[in-house]
Protein backbone atom coordinates (compact mmCIF):
# COMPACT_ATOMS: atom_id res chain seq x y z
CA UNK A 1 0.00 0.00 0.00
CA UNK A 2 1.16 3.56 -1.07
CA UNK A 3 0.21 6.66 0.82
CA UNK A 4 0.43 10.21 0.60
CA UNK A 5 -0.45 13.44 3.17
CA UNK A 6 -1.85 16.58 1.83
CA UNK A 7 -1.12 19.13 5.56
CA UNK A 8 -3.93 21.77 4.61
CA UNK A 9 -3.24 24.83 6.69
CA UNK A 10 -1.91 28.58 6.63
CA UNK A 11 -1.10 28.24 9.71
CA UNK A 12 1.61 25.64 9.15
CA UNK A 13 2.99 27.99 6.21
CA UNK A 14 2.93 30.57 7.80
CA UNK A 15 4.76 29.58 11.18
CA UNK A 16 2.35 29.60 13.57
CA UNK A 17 1.74 26.36 14.65
CA UNK A 18 4.69 23.46 14.01
CA UNK A 19 3.02 21.01 11.94
CA UNK A 20 2.68 17.64 14.42
CA UNK A 21 0.04 15.42 11.95
CA UNK A 22 2.83 14.77 8.98
CA UNK A 23 5.24 13.26 11.82
CA UNK A 24 2.42 11.22 13.68
CA UNK A 25 1.45 9.53 10.18
CA UNK A 26 4.80 9.33 8.95
CA UNK A 27 5.70 6.77 12.28
CA UNK A 28 1.92 5.29 12.14
CA UNK A 29 2.59 4.50 8.43
CA UNK A 30 5.74 2.77 9.25
CA UNK A 31 4.89 0.90 11.49
CA UNK A 32 1.97 -0.87 9.92
CA UNK A 33 3.97 -1.21 6.30
CA UNK A 34 2.42 1.51 4.58
CA UNK A 35 4.82 3.23 1.98
CA UNK A 36 4.39 7.13 2.24
CA UNK A 37 5.11 8.48 -1.03
CA UNK A 38 4.98 11.74 -0.55
CA UNK A 39 3.76 14.76 1.40
CA UNK A 40 2.58 18.33 0.47
CA UNK A 41 1.89 21.20 2.35
CA UNK A 42 0.00 23.51 1.05
CA UNK A 43 -2.54 26.63 1.54
CA UNK A 44 -6.79 27.09 2.33
CA UNK A 45 -7.24 27.65 -1.24
CA UNK A 46 -9.61 25.79 -2.83
CA UNK A 47 -8.28 25.37 -5.87
CA UNK A 48 -4.89 24.21 -4.50
CA UNK A 49 -6.90 21.90 -2.26
CA UNK A 50 -8.60 20.07 -5.31
CA UNK A 51 -5.39 20.12 -7.71
CA UNK A 52 -3.48 18.65 -4.47
CA UNK A 53 -6.00 15.88 -3.81
CA UNK A 54 -6.68 14.62 -6.77
CA UNK A 55 -3.20 13.61 -7.96
CA UNK A 56 -2.00 12.71 -5.00
CA UNK A 57 -5.61 10.30 -4.77
CA UNK A 58 -4.55 9.73 -7.88
CA UNK A 59 -0.69 8.40 -7.35
CA UNK A 60 -1.08 6.46 -4.53
CA UNK A 61 -3.83 3.83 -2.76
CA UNK A 62 -4.51 5.96 0.39
CA UNK A 63 -4.34 10.14 1.05
CA UNK A 64 -4.90 11.39 4.66
CA UNK A 65 -5.63 14.97 4.67
CA UNK A 66 -4.95 17.17 7.63
CA UNK A 67 -6.74 20.63 8.55
CA UNK A 68 -9.15 22.83 6.98
CA UNK A 69 -12.62 21.13 8.39
CA UNK A 70 -14.39 22.89 10.64
CA UNK A 71 -17.26 26.03 10.43
CA UNK A 72 -15.35 29.31 10.09
CA UNK A 73 -14.42 30.80 6.85
CA UNK A 74 -11.00 29.62 6.27
CA UNK A 75 -12.10 25.69 6.26
CA UNK A 76 -12.87 24.70 2.95
CA UNK A 77 -10.89 21.42 2.55
CA UNK A 78 -14.61 20.13 1.85
CA UNK A 79 -15.24 22.17 -1.08
CA UNK A 80 -11.77 21.84 -2.29
CA UNK A 81 -11.48 17.70 -2.74
CA UNK A 82 -15.61 18.07 -4.10
CA UNK A 83 -14.36 20.72 -6.37
CA UNK A 84 -11.59 18.41 -7.49
CA UNK A 85 -13.49 15.31 -7.68
CA UNK A 86 -16.24 17.28 -9.52
CA UNK A 87 -18.52 16.47 -6.90
CA UNK A 88 -21.11 18.78 -4.85
CA UNK A 89 -21.38 19.50 -0.63
CA UNK A 90 -23.94 18.22 0.48
CA UNK A 91 -25.05 17.54 4.33
CA UNK A 92 -24.60 14.03 5.36
CA UNK A 93 -28.39 13.16 7.20
CA UNK A 94 -26.13 10.75 9.48
CA UNK A 95 -23.85 13.61 10.45
CA UNK A 96 -26.55 16.28 11.13
CA UNK A 97 -28.48 13.55 13.46
CA UNK A 98 -25.03 12.69 15.43
CA UNK A 99 -24.84 16.90 15.58
CA UNK A 100 -28.08 17.19 16.87
CA UNK A 101 -27.64 14.97 19.35
CA UNK A 102 -24.46 16.04 20.31
CA UNK A 103 -25.46 20.12 20.14
CA UNK A 104 -28.73 19.90 21.40
CA UNK A 105 -30.77 23.31 21.86
CA UNK A 106 -26.83 25.15 21.20
CA UNK A 107 -26.85 23.60 17.89
CA UNK A 108 -27.36 26.73 15.27
CA UNK A 109 -26.73 26.41 11.34
CA UNK A 110 -23.27 27.36 11.14
CA UNK A 111 -22.55 24.12 13.07
CA UNK A 112 -24.06 22.39 10.18
CA UNK A 113 -21.15 23.16 8.29
CA UNK A 114 -19.67 20.41 10.09
CA UNK A 115 -22.57 17.64 8.58
CA UNK A 116 -20.72 19.26 5.02
CA UNK A 117 -18.90 16.73 2.67
CA UNK A 118 -18.36 15.89 -0.70
CA UNK A 119 -21.36 13.83 -2.07
CA UNK A 120 -20.45 9.84 -2.13
CA UNK A 121 -18.74 10.58 1.56
CA UNK A 122 -18.30 7.00 3.94
CA UNK A 123 -18.35 7.23 7.55
CA UNK A 124 -16.15 4.66 9.00
CA UNK A 125 -16.49 4.45 12.61
CA UNK A 126 -13.59 2.07 12.84
CA UNK A 127 -13.36 1.47 16.80
CA UNK A 128 -14.93 4.82 17.63
CA UNK A 129 -17.94 4.73 18.80
CA UNK A 130 -19.64 7.67 18.81
CA UNK A 131 -17.38 9.93 15.64
CA UNK A 132 -17.16 8.65 12.35
CA UNK A 133 -13.89 9.48 10.20
CA UNK A 134 -14.94 10.91 6.75
CA UNK A 135 -13.46 8.90 3.71
CA UNK A 136 -14.23 10.28 0.09
CA UNK A 137 -12.81 7.47 -2.58
CA UNK A 138 -9.27 6.89 -1.11
CA UNK A 139 -8.79 9.93 0.81
CA UNK A 140 -9.23 9.97 4.56
CA UNK A 141 -10.27 13.59 5.67
CA UNK A 142 -9.05 13.94 9.06
CA UNK A 143 -8.71 17.36 11.18
CA UNK A 144 -5.84 19.55 12.17
CA UNK A 145 -5.94 19.45 15.23
CA UNK A 146 -3.35 16.67 16.29
CA UNK A 147 -5.41 15.27 19.24
CA UNK A 148 -8.17 14.80 17.14
CA UNK A 149 -6.49 13.70 14.32
CA UNK A 150 -4.54 11.32 16.09
CA UNK A 151 -8.34 9.78 17.90
CA UNK A 152 -9.51 9.46 14.35
CA UNK A 153 -6.26 8.09 13.24
CA UNK A 154 -6.35 5.41 15.95
CA UNK A 155 -9.80 4.07 15.21
CA UNK A 156 -9.19 3.32 11.80
CA UNK A 157 -5.34 2.36 12.11
CA UNK A 158 -6.37 -1.24 11.57
CA UNK A 159 -7.41 -0.92 8.15
CA UNK A 160 -4.10 -0.16 7.19
CA UNK A 161 -1.79 -3.42 8.78
CA UNK A 162 0.43 -4.63 6.10
CA UNK A 163 3.84 -5.94 6.38
CA UNK A 164 6.65 -4.04 8.58
CA UNK A 165 9.48 -2.75 7.32
CA UNK A 166 12.71 -3.60 8.56
CA UNK A 167 15.65 -1.59 9.19
CA UNK A 168 19.35 -2.87 9.70
CA UNK A 169 22.06 0.04 10.11
CA UNK A 170 25.88 0.05 9.29
CA UNK A 171 27.93 3.28 10.79
CA UNK A 172 31.03 4.31 9.26
CA UNK A 173 33.90 6.05 10.38
CA UNK A 174 34.90 7.61 6.96
CA UNK A 175 34.68 10.09 4.11
CA UNK A 176 30.95 9.52 2.52
CA UNK A 177 32.96 9.72 -1.06
CA UNK A 178 35.61 7.21 -0.29
CA UNK A 179 33.02 4.42 1.03
CA UNK A 180 30.49 4.98 -2.25
CA UNK A 181 31.90 3.16 -4.53
CA UNK A 182 32.01 0.05 -2.52
CA UNK A 183 28.66 0.96 -1.45
CA UNK A 184 27.29 0.83 -5.04
CA UNK A 185 28.48 -2.62 -5.56
CA UNK A 186 26.54 -3.57 -2.59
CA UNK A 187 23.40 -1.86 -3.97
CA UNK A 188 23.58 -3.16 -7.48
CA UNK A 189 24.05 -6.57 -5.64
CA UNK A 190 20.93 -6.48 -3.31
CA UNK A 191 18.33 -4.39 -5.48
CA UNK A 192 15.68 -6.55 -3.04
CA UNK A 193 16.33 -4.04 -0.17
CA UNK A 194 16.55 -0.16 0.25
CA UNK A 195 19.59 1.58 0.61
CA UNK A 196 20.04 4.83 2.49
CA UNK A 197 23.67 6.39 2.88
CA UNK A 198 23.56 9.84 5.55
CA UNK A 199 26.47 11.71 6.34
CA UNK A 200 26.70 13.32 10.05
CA UNK A 201 29.10 16.09 11.23
CA UNK A 202 28.00 16.23 14.57
CA UNK A 203 28.42 12.79 15.60
CA UNK A 204 32.21 11.86 17.40
CA UNK A 205 31.61 8.21 17.17
CA UNK A 206 30.63 7.48 13.09
CA UNK A 207 30.83 10.06 10.21
CA UNK A 208 28.23 8.16 7.92
CA UNK A 209 25.01 6.24 8.88
CA UNK A 210 24.23 3.43 6.18
CA UNK A 211 20.57 2.05 6.25
CA UNK A 212 19.03 -1.38 5.00
CA UNK A 213 15.34 -1.37 4.56
CA UNK A 214 13.31 -4.28 3.48
CA UNK A 215 10.02 -6.02 4.65
CA UNK A 216 11.99 -9.83 4.24
CA UNK A 217 13.62 -10.02 7.65
CA UNK A 218 16.26 -12.51 5.71
CA UNK A 219 17.11 -9.83 2.86
CA UNK A 220 17.57 -7.39 5.29
CA UNK A 221 20.16 -9.09 7.05
CA UNK A 222 21.89 -10.35 4.81
CA UNK A 223 22.12 -6.67 3.09
CA UNK A 224 23.42 -5.46 6.63
CA UNK A 225 26.50 -8.23 6.42
CA UNK A 226 27.49 -7.61 3.00
CA UNK A 227 27.71 -3.61 3.35
CA UNK A 228 29.84 -4.51 6.70
CA UNK A 229 32.10 -6.86 4.76
CA UNK A 230 32.75 -4.27 1.95
CA UNK A 231 33.42 -1.63 4.54
CA UNK A 232 35.67 -3.86 6.75
CA UNK A 233 37.76 -1.67 9.37
CA UNK A 234 35.85 1.58 8.59
CA UNK A 235 32.72 -0.08 10.45
CA UNK A 236 31.84 1.07 14.01
CA UNK A 237 28.91 -0.68 14.57
CA UNK A 238 26.03 -2.72 12.76
CA UNK A 239 22.73 -2.92 13.92
CA UNK A 240 20.78 -5.79 12.59
CA UNK A 241 16.95 -5.44 12.78
CA UNK A 242 15.31 -6.46 16.02
CA UNK A 243 13.44 -9.86 15.56
CA UNK A 244 15.50 -11.71 13.17
CA UNK B 1 8.39 37.41 -2.93
CA UNK B 2 6.52 33.82 -3.20
CA UNK B 3 8.64 31.00 -1.73
CA UNK B 4 8.39 26.80 -2.16
CA UNK B 5 10.32 24.60 -0.37
CA UNK B 6 10.97 20.89 -1.82
CA UNK B 7 12.36 18.46 0.79
CA UNK B 8 14.09 15.45 -1.06
CA UNK B 9 14.91 12.75 1.18
CA UNK B 10 13.36 9.11 1.72
CA UNK B 11 14.67 9.21 5.06
CA UNK B 12 12.32 11.54 6.06
CA UNK B 13 9.37 9.98 4.13
CA UNK B 14 10.34 6.53 6.12
CA UNK B 15 11.02 8.28 9.51
CA UNK B 16 14.58 7.38 9.58
CA UNK B 17 15.10 11.08 10.25
CA UNK B 18 12.72 14.08 11.38
CA UNK B 19 12.64 16.66 8.98
CA UNK B 20 14.44 20.12 10.16
CA UNK B 21 14.89 21.80 7.31
CA UNK B 22 11.35 22.75 7.01
CA UNK B 23 11.00 23.70 10.18
CA UNK B 24 13.84 26.19 10.15
CA UNK B 25 12.94 27.69 6.81
CA UNK B 26 9.62 28.69 7.62
CA UNK B 27 10.81 30.45 10.53
CA UNK B 28 13.20 32.12 8.54
CA UNK B 29 11.10 32.89 5.33
CA UNK B 30 8.23 34.48 7.39
CA UNK B 31 10.81 36.65 9.96
CA UNK B 32 12.08 37.76 6.51
CA UNK B 33 8.95 38.68 5.26
CA UNK B 34 8.75 35.93 2.36
CA UNK B 35 5.21 34.23 1.65
CA UNK B 36 6.10 30.34 1.59
CA UNK B 37 3.18 28.71 -0.45
CA UNK B 38 4.07 25.29 -0.44
CA UNK B 39 6.35 22.89 0.83
CA UNK B 40 6.50 19.28 -0.76
CA UNK B 41 8.64 16.36 0.65
CA UNK B 42 9.61 14.08 -1.94
CA UNK B 43 11.80 10.83 -2.26
CA UNK B 44 15.25 10.47 -3.81
CA UNK B 45 13.71 9.52 -7.80
CA UNK B 46 14.94 11.31 -10.45
CA UNK B 47 11.55 11.83 -12.39
CA UNK B 48 9.65 12.62 -8.94
CA UNK B 49 12.34 15.38 -7.95
CA UNK B 50 12.01 16.62 -12.47
CA UNK B 51 8.48 17.17 -11.97
CA UNK B 52 7.81 18.44 -8.49
CA UNK B 53 11.04 21.18 -8.88
CA UNK B 54 10.19 22.61 -11.89
CA UNK B 55 5.90 22.67 -11.12
CA UNK B 56 7.24 24.83 -7.89
CA UNK B 57 10.05 26.89 -9.67
CA UNK B 58 7.02 28.10 -12.17
CA UNK B 59 4.53 28.99 -9.42
CA UNK B 60 7.08 30.93 -7.20
CA UNK B 61 9.84 33.55 -7.10
CA UNK B 62 12.20 31.57 -5.23
CA UNK B 63 12.71 27.76 -4.69
CA UNK B 64 14.21 26.19 -1.81
CA UNK B 65 15.48 22.23 -1.91
CA UNK B 66 16.75 20.28 0.72
CA UNK B 67 18.70 17.03 0.25
CA UNK B 68 19.81 14.47 -2.10
CA UNK B 69 23.67 16.76 -2.75
CA UNK B 70 26.51 14.50 -2.27
CA UNK B 71 28.26 11.21 -3.49
CA UNK B 72 26.39 8.29 -2.96
CA UNK B 73 23.78 6.28 -4.91
CA UNK B 74 21.06 8.28 -3.18
CA UNK B 75 21.84 11.28 -4.33
CA UNK B 76 19.90 12.14 -7.19
CA UNK B 77 19.02 15.74 -6.67
CA UNK B 78 21.49 17.59 -9.13
CA UNK B 79 20.34 14.98 -11.90
CA UNK B 80 16.60 15.40 -10.95
CA UNK B 81 16.76 19.21 -11.82
CA UNK B 82 19.11 19.11 -14.48
CA UNK B 83 16.57 16.03 -16.29
CA UNK B 84 13.25 18.30 -15.32
CA UNK B 85 14.75 21.82 -17.16
CA UNK B 86 15.91 19.79 -20.28
CA UNK B 87 19.99 20.48 -18.92
CA UNK B 88 22.63 18.46 -18.75
CA UNK B 89 24.65 17.58 -15.35
CA UNK B 90 28.36 19.17 -15.84
CA UNK B 91 31.14 19.79 -13.70
CA UNK B 92 31.85 23.65 -12.57
CA UNK B 93 35.37 23.99 -12.62
CA UNK B 94 35.01 27.02 -10.36
CA UNK B 95 33.64 24.02 -7.85
CA UNK B 96 36.21 21.14 -8.73
CA UNK B 97 39.09 23.68 -7.85
CA UNK B 98 37.66 24.64 -4.54
CA UNK B 99 37.26 20.34 -3.65
CA UNK B 100 40.84 20.06 -5.10
CA UNK B 101 42.08 22.72 -2.91
CA UNK B 102 39.91 21.07 0.15
CA UNK B 103 40.65 17.50 -0.17
CA UNK B 104 44.24 17.83 -1.42
CA UNK B 105 45.94 14.32 -2.12
CA UNK B 106 42.70 12.48 -0.71
CA UNK B 107 40.77 13.68 -3.64
CA UNK B 108 39.07 10.73 -5.52
CA UNK B 109 36.97 10.71 -8.71
CA UNK B 110 34.21 9.92 -6.48
CA UNK B 111 35.26 13.23 -4.50
CA UNK B 112 34.14 15.16 -7.97
CA UNK B 113 30.64 13.89 -7.85
CA UNK B 114 30.29 17.17 -5.42
CA UNK B 115 31.54 19.67 -8.49
CA UNK B 116 28.52 18.29 -10.54
CA UNK B 117 25.76 20.67 -11.39
CA UNK B 118 22.88 21.38 -13.53
CA UNK B 119 24.43 23.28 -16.75
CA UNK B 120 23.54 26.85 -16.05
CA UNK B 121 24.03 26.81 -12.38
CA UNK B 122 24.94 29.99 -10.89
CA UNK B 123 27.74 30.15 -7.75
CA UNK B 124 26.64 32.28 -4.99
CA UNK B 125 29.10 32.90 -2.10
CA UNK B 126 26.78 35.30 0.27
CA UNK B 127 28.83 35.95 3.44
CA UNK B 128 30.65 32.59 2.88
CA UNK B 129 34.54 33.30 2.13
CA UNK B 130 34.55 29.25 1.36
CA UNK B 131 31.50 27.20 0.08
CA UNK B 132 29.28 28.82 -2.40
CA UNK B 133 25.47 27.87 -2.78
CA UNK B 134 24.48 26.35 -5.74
CA UNK B 135 21.77 28.74 -7.26
CA UNK B 136 19.82 27.27 -10.86
CA UNK B 137 17.44 29.55 -11.97
CA UNK B 138 15.51 30.84 -8.90
CA UNK B 139 16.12 27.53 -7.40
CA UNK B 140 18.66 27.47 -4.67
CA UNK B 141 20.13 23.23 -3.96
CA UNK B 142 20.90 23.33 -0.44
CA UNK B 143 22.04 20.19 1.84
CA UNK B 144 19.70 17.43 3.73
CA UNK B 145 22.16 17.91 6.68
CA UNK B 146 20.57 20.14 9.17
CA UNK B 147 23.54 22.26 10.11
CA UNK B 148 25.12 22.47 6.77
CA UNK B 149 21.61 23.85 5.66
CA UNK B 150 21.19 26.37 8.34
CA UNK B 151 25.16 27.17 7.21
CA UNK B 152 24.20 28.24 3.48
CA UNK B 153 21.14 29.87 4.03
CA UNK B 154 22.40 32.11 6.40
CA UNK B 155 25.08 32.95 4.38
CA UNK B 156 22.73 34.28 1.70
CA UNK B 157 19.81 35.21 3.32
CA UNK B 158 20.04 38.51 3.13
CA UNK B 159 18.93 38.13 -0.36
CA UNK B 160 15.55 37.43 0.75
CA UNK B 161 14.68 40.21 2.93
CA UNK B 162 11.38 41.74 2.28
CA UNK B 163 8.63 43.51 4.45
CA UNK B 164 8.35 41.72 7.61
CA UNK B 165 4.62 40.03 8.51
CA UNK B 166 2.93 41.35 11.09
CA UNK B 167 0.70 38.98 13.93
CA UNK B 168 -2.27 40.08 15.94
CA UNK B 169 -4.15 37.78 18.14
CA UNK B 170 -7.55 37.67 20.10
CA UNK B 171 -8.28 34.61 22.17
CA UNK B 172 -11.66 33.86 22.47
CA UNK B 173 -14.13 31.46 25.10
CA UNK B 174 -16.49 29.99 22.93
CA UNK B 175 -17.37 27.07 20.44
CA UNK B 176 -15.69 28.22 16.78
CA UNK B 177 -19.18 27.84 15.25
CA UNK B 178 -21.02 30.35 17.46
CA UNK B 179 -18.67 33.22 16.36
CA UNK B 180 -17.90 32.11 12.66
CA UNK B 181 -20.99 34.18 12.02
CA UNK B 182 -19.57 37.33 13.34
CA UNK B 183 -15.96 36.38 12.11
CA UNK B 184 -16.96 36.33 8.65
CA UNK B 185 -18.63 40.03 8.42
CA UNK B 186 -15.45 41.15 10.50
CA UNK B 187 -13.25 39.01 7.98
CA UNK B 188 -15.25 40.61 4.77
CA UNK B 189 -14.81 44.16 6.07
CA UNK B 190 -11.02 43.76 6.06
CA UNK B 191 -9.66 41.97 2.75
CA UNK B 192 -6.54 43.71 3.41
CA UNK B 193 -5.26 41.37 5.92
CA UNK B 194 -5.50 38.00 6.29
CA UNK B 195 -7.90 36.02 9.13
CA UNK B 196 -7.28 32.48 10.94
CA UNK B 197 -9.46 30.59 13.23
CA UNK B 198 -8.18 27.94 15.26
CA UNK B 199 -9.84 25.76 18.01
CA UNK B 200 -7.62 24.49 20.72
CA UNK B 201 -9.59 22.09 22.75
CA UNK B 202 -6.82 21.51 25.18
CA UNK B 203 -6.09 24.93 26.47
CA UNK B 204 -8.33 25.88 29.39
CA UNK B 205 -8.02 29.82 29.20
CA UNK B 206 -9.44 29.97 25.81
CA UNK B 207 -11.19 27.86 23.10
CA UNK B 208 -10.41 29.69 19.41
CA UNK B 209 -7.18 31.14 18.68
CA UNK B 210 -8.04 33.93 15.76
CA UNK B 211 -4.85 35.71 14.67
CA UNK B 212 -5.04 38.55 12.32
CA UNK B 213 -2.05 38.66 9.57
CA UNK B 214 -0.40 41.78 7.12
CA UNK B 215 2.31 43.54 6.46
CA UNK B 216 0.97 46.93 7.23
CA UNK B 217 0.72 47.91 10.83
CA UNK B 218 -2.54 50.48 10.97
CA UNK B 219 -4.12 47.63 9.17
CA UNK B 220 -3.53 44.75 11.39
CA UNK B 221 -4.37 46.74 14.42
CA UNK B 222 -7.57 47.87 12.92
CA UNK B 223 -8.72 44.62 12.00
CA UNK B 224 -7.58 43.24 15.61
CA UNK B 225 -9.94 45.38 17.45
CA UNK B 226 -12.53 45.10 15.00
CA UNK B 227 -12.59 41.27 15.59
CA UNK B 228 -12.28 41.85 19.76
CA UNK B 229 -15.11 44.20 19.18
CA UNK B 230 -17.60 42.00 17.45
CA UNK B 231 -16.87 39.13 20.05
CA UNK B 232 -17.71 41.47 22.64
CA UNK B 233 -17.44 39.83 26.05
CA UNK B 234 -15.62 36.35 24.44
CA UNK B 235 -12.51 37.70 23.98
CA UNK B 236 -10.58 36.62 26.51
CA UNK B 237 -7.28 38.31 25.69
CA UNK B 238 -5.82 40.72 22.50
CA UNK B 239 -2.27 40.55 21.34
CA UNK B 240 -1.88 43.60 18.72
CA UNK B 241 1.67 43.25 17.03
CA UNK B 242 4.31 44.51 18.52
CA UNK B 243 6.06 47.51 17.61
CA UNK B 244 2.72 49.17 16.85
Amino acid sequence: MRAGIVIIGNEILTGKFADENAPFLIGELRALGVELQRIAVIRDLVEEIAETVTAMSARCDLVFTSGGVGPTHDDVTMQGIATGFGTPVVRHPELVALLEKYYGDKMTERHLRLAEVPEGTELVYGTDPVWPVILFRNVYILPGVPSLLRRKFNAVRARFQARPFLVGRVYVMSDEATIAPAIDQVVAAHPEVAFGSYPRFEETEFRVLLTVEGQEPGEVVRACRALAAALGPLVVRTEEPTGT
